[in-house]
């Protein structure tokens, strides 16, 4: 599970951990995990695959501050070849959920077309659906 | 309207601006919105008020990049007294929608308690309900 | 002179702005300053000039905070061909120095050999010349 | 020695890791450091003590890049009691030194005067004499 711990610079004068940084979070978490499963951002670059985030949708459960070690867990929950989603689920030392969240992913050709994964990256649709499936 | 100019740090190698950043922007468009109703960050604190973000949604629709001039207009879509929401269109400068988003916050004592706003802020409450109408 | 109104999201903890954003302010006036005499980073790079930071130097004098703005003054302080050199002063609403600080910034081609700006920028060269001896 | 590896939000449009960020990396490494040593933050917050940073100095040797570790080191090298210096060599995987760096610190209680560490806090003030002699 990827851990990230609450940075100083992280935090805002209401002496919690600003809510634009658990976007950034997630986003650690999801390329960690992308890495961990084979798919490294290297390794889409290289094929000239870009995937940028279509949306983002979180939900803050409990504060977070400085020092705070967060565990980030995330799934696949939806992949049908054009779009790709996850979900986390934050919690702290405790095991409180301090914050869940889901991201819209797509994939395009560097050109900015969009990529029919199951007949251009047979390889990839494979390890994505995999991933669903669990 | 709000208008927020892309940062050169607020782009990544992908050449777009970083997605993180524009929930950075709704925090400016509230602010400014906030204030420009009489309801400014600082008024808030001095009556002992707090409004954390509960969840926050973006759809990200066109991407942006440096020096690119951003437009958000923002509206109170929801104001029930204990939750309040906004809902952001970010347009650039040639009228695109780039990016649709919404806020939720709640309102609270600084020891974290809930604030009723009706029977305890009835000025407040009075505003929020007018901009709700509009 | 370019001006900076510190958000919420530019604050920590201690309640005062975090000293690692002054460092993008300094980028914010630069950016500015640069389009504003002609050598917008987008001009630049049609040119085929990248122009990194090697170093920056700041002093702290007087903390800041959420919707304090702040005055950004700079000025061409060294200038060579090969480096340039901007030093920055910013001051608050009531013209106390908050901050000092310096950036060193050389110009390279895009495969990363360094640019003689005298003799295949002559009109840049000629630019920032001007602008040092002000 | 502290490590960090360069996340996405990291990197700018030019492909690299923006400079901006080494500043907070800087702090990452301090804050780890003092924790370390057994001075947390939290430690000197409960003795109601206050540091803010007065000066940070930063000279860029080698661009770096998304997903590249750090290795941060650091050294007190200046300590007087009042003011508090830091010196920081930062390199990547293969021992290159990408960034060398300084930060400046002083000491103060929690109304802003100055501590006179020697008479005040004999015991911080010993801790961190030895860290100089090291």
């Amino acid at each position: 599970m990827y851990k990230h711990t609450v940075q100083y610079y992280e935090t805002d004068k209401m002496g919690v951990t600003h809510h634009s940084n658990y976007v950034r979070w997630m986003e650690e978490a999801r390329v960690d995990y992308l890495y961990s499963i084979g798919m490294g951002y290297d390794k889409l670059e290289e094929q000239g695959i870009v995937s940028p985030v279509v949306g983002i949708s979180v939900d803050y459960k409990k504060t977070t501050t400085f020092a705070d070690e967060i565990s980030i867990e995330l799934r696949v929950t939806e992949f049908s070849g054009i779009k790709l989603k996850f979900e986390y689920t934050m919690t702290d030392k405790d095991g409180n959920v301090v914050c869940t969240a889901s991201s819209l992913h797509c994939f395009l050709h560097k050109d900015g077309s969009f990529i029919r994964m199951k007949k251009e990256f047979p390889e990839l649709f494979e390890m994505l659906t995999k991933e669903l499936e669990k």
